[in-house]
């Protein structure tokens, strides 16, 4: 039984890294932290959790973190959470950090595209991208999680089988995703505003997305060269669910059938990736509160044009649970122990 | 004043026909057809038009609908549209046909794409693509309009400019769209139950959806060449709304601020087209329940790719009121007539 | 054509305020105020209005409102109305006042209810509470109106003939009643966040919400003495609409015909309310978008309960119609002008 | 290891056995009966089971059920479960069955309400109802388990305490509840059908439920006395929950804090229903997935009048996570095993 601590635990990725600790039998939750309801019980914020977490929200800086504790998750804002991270990590602790702050591996792109300086950029080298499909071996012995953005989730799992195999176009990628609101995080704002926000359809940040770095970056490694995508995200009137709808020009001349095979095998030990039988879509919905990602291939014979459509739960599979994973791989957890949720 | 009839007065288009007649200066809605409900009051099945449409639906044939009316609104399931809207020109009537029935000019891929053969394909001819942005000029004189399919009017007006100055390569068009579930039609059916369509977002008939030759043959004809593209529909859990997004490989090197002033010239007469200043983007609640189309450009420095984003009401601009505003030229009246509504 | 001015123009009910207006034949939309986007085109805070409003927001005081205009609509938040209204009055404006500021005749119900001191008592005895069905003679003199709150309107069409006719002990009056959150305003606040808000229910405010004093003294009033009512406010996961269930001991033993007929009776020269002929029951989306009041009524023979349901959209009769359909008698329009929308 | 069987698998009911009894670490999720889908796997019609229950659904009649089942979960149409139950029954079967054919101990009210003549009246009087808060003593030996209905359940556990303690006045209960749409069903009708259905609100059966007799069954079997209630159900837009607001006259005059220590008591050894601390009110999302039942209790000091809110999942305590907890029951399992869900 490992010991557990969630800093940052009253907003969205935090209380679903609660929920999923709680049904864990294999880790104990003994710290919540929260720098606005510190004092206050978890349930007392979050009804939903009375009867089932009995904790006490705690304001701990990451110097106060016992050493009782064997791996710390930052669940808190970008720039804040690279800090606590270098702390955790100088006290000896295993950090997942669930922002975007260790993803990128230059700090110039950290810069450019979070309009922050890294304040720790000495540890970018030390951190592992924590995909475990693709990097399951470095995130076993790592010290320093740096857990994937949700966009980049459902985008890197249906793009690797293509990249690593070489057969694609790497100048065509056209990405159009479609996320659910939480994906904009738990602070009130305007757009979110429930009669602005429902019953709408909007893209946003187009071509200038802040993940757009980090899906080159881990698309790049893959292929093996640099690479630029194009990507649009969306907003759909729906709390949680990545949809991602990917073009790409084919290399090659492989059927949709011989592309369902190569990805099928891609995946054949990666419990939590379902490749689809064609002509079967993913759905938002058969993904919903668990840690699968969904995927589809269609090739459209008039254009030759190849389209992957992935789908996860974002709170999931794109934050959360993929944290949960990354856990279980680094404590020598069979990988899906805590995570055999149906999709509700 | 002149005298209208709706033909399939009960369904989506019907009722949303007669939302705008019932509001509009210079009509009066004289006839409600219904298959369903013939004999019933309009306002027993649709109790919003308690006060407002006092007509009783009629169980009416087309060779029944009396020589008093002068145009007739046909929004009649697919193949059923064709064989009415015949007897109708023969019996001397104006006709304006929501259906897909008389948008394709080749009737092999009427066959190919409805799976239907046309009843009556000598009529393919004679019918005007009711897209009043294009085609003012013919509409004007027409005896049959074949008015545009929801998708189809909102990509054509999203890529029109482009094509019509032979700025984009046409062998990279790529279109994701998005719709709201009234595109479906008012029939209850698996996946619009309320449970299964809300929280859920998906890709369907990917790479073969029915509107895709409509989509190519009008863009080929503004642009002087055959072309295909690639399109994949998506379903949004909202009611009402369509969002196209379109990934273009641009042929030149136009600035966003050019390519705007080429767009605002290009529909600086057309009421309903509203083209966005930059870095504006269209959301689909600012068009619903009106008859507006917003459009928004957008240039990937980084990749050279060209983003239009266009956003109509699918009911609206998608359908019934673009066939009111067909009505409107085709009787002489301001193109705008009855359509001031402000979304709401 | 009457001048109107619109203080307050940003907030939902301002909003709709310049959607109805802007369709409106005989007034001219002359001045939006706004503290916030002063200088800024309502087109530009609000796009779809763009096309149809082309007014510059103003940062107005209620001193320089210019004296060309003719009516005053006062949409600013609860006690920062009066006073904007007292300075209206003294310059010799006709206001028409959405706030709760000059509902309630007793300032001392205003201080317990809203915990407010009412910054000018003594215009309470002038402002004439702005329920057409019941006041319209008191609505066309005066220079003041009390715009009722959205759920006293709701509740009081719906009870009001029973009252005036003594029909029900008025003991037992037991209000159930669900809004949209659109009647909780348009600033962004954490229960009305959309993951927060979408796919929940709850009851708010049981027992203490501020609209019941309102709904006693009117209802008291209909009445001829004073009366108490249990009232249960809740929230419901939709933008606009107000159903209220309202559970009453008759006084005798009338039959559900009977009550039909005594309502038609007692509504028959008011255009916005539709009495349903039984078994028929309100639905919000019959009445969305429009400035309809629908009631049914139904008596359970099992227990002796009559149980009265209202539906109304809580922004256009319960909030901005009301208030056109107020100006429209104050001005000698018909009552309906410019409200003629079928719900959408 | 028990072994369990579901007929009737397809339905909302059956979906959500299976997913609690695929996390259900006691039993093995044997045979899954499916009328329509026979000889499909549960993975191809409802894919998020795919990679978590490999069985394939089978056309099986209630005489089929091999004799290796130690337990039956009839989720089959009303009228066809009680034949199935007695089958079952007959040849040895315990029967939890989620219809309401057993849960009416009068066939002449089965009838009335149901319009059914009932099959097996002869088994009503063996029929325990599953409440497991106020039955779990009963249920432990039973041969047939009448799930309760959704209604009834968040009612009756709002209400008990008070009934129990003849607190209250028999002749005062009114009731109004509101439901998510999951509640009618997987069939696809035309008020369920999202356009339709989202962005409203509505009472149906107004005083005709067909849940009343059991309120009032099951009330009075508490109260000990015969007792009618007034019931209005409600549609919410939502998939699940349901939140009932409950008014009743006190006979004495405990304060809301004596309430909350009287029904704190009477729920000790509940695990599943968690009483409020006023002034806390339930919301449905705090329950969303889960099986607890939320209460609340509000007195207005104004009326007099006492006011009790209960929430529950719909799927969960009020049908599927019920009849879980009722097998744990008489199996011997402790009663939230398999149970420990969070809200999502």
């Amino acid at each position: 039984m490992i010991k557990a601590a969630v800093l940052g635990a009253t907003g969205y990725t935090g209380i679903e890294l609660m929920r999923l600790l709680s049904g864990h039998p294999g880790v104990e939750l003994s710290l919540a932290g929260s720098e606005s309801y510190g004092g206050k019980k978890v349930s007392e914020i979050h009804p939903q959790f009375s009867g089932r977490v009995d904790l006490t929200l705690e304001k701990v800086s990451a110097e106060e973190v016992p050493r009782s504790i064997d791996v710390v998750f930052c669940a808190l804002p970008h720039g804040k959470s690279a800090e606590a991270g270098a702390i955790l990590l100088k006290n000896g602790f295993r950090v997942i950090d669930l922002s975007a702050d260790y993803r990128l591996k230059q700090p110039r792109l950290y810069n450019d595209w979070y309009d922050l300086d890294h304040p720790c950029p000495e540890l970018l080298g030390k951190a592992v991208y924590g995909l475990p499909e693709l990097n399951s071996r470095a995130i076993m012995g790592a010290e320093l999680i740096a857990n994937p953005g949700c966009y980049p989730t459902g985008i890197i799992l249906g793009l690797a089988p293509l990249l690593k195999h070489q057969m694609i176009d790497l100048k065509s990628i056209i990405i159009d995703a479609k996320s659910g609101v939480s994906g904009a995080g738990r602070a009130p704002r305007q757009p979110f505003h429930f009669p602005e926000c429902t019953e709408n359809f909007k893209a946003y940040r187009v071509a200038t997305h802040q993940h757009t770095p980090e899906i080159e970056q881990e698309l790049g490694s893959i292929a093996g060269e640099s690479l630029q995508v194009t990507f649009t995200p969306h907003l759909v009137p729906m709390v949680r669910g990545i949809l991602c709808t990917m073009y790409l020009k084919p290399a090659g001349t492989e059927s949709e059938d011989e592309l369902y095979g190569l990805y099928s095998e891609f995946y054949e030990n990666s419990p939590f990736v379902r490749v689809l039988e064609p002509p079967a879509q993913p759905e938002t919905r058969f993904v919903r509160g668990s840690n699968y990602c969904d995927l589809a291939l269609k090739t459209d014979p008039r254009t030759g044009c190849l389209i992957v459509v992935s789908a996860i739960d974002n709170l999931v599979k794109g934050a959360s649970g993929q944290a949960v994973q990354n856990m279980n791989i680094m404590f020598g957890y069979p990988e899906d122990t805590g995570l055999g949720q149906v999709a509700i």
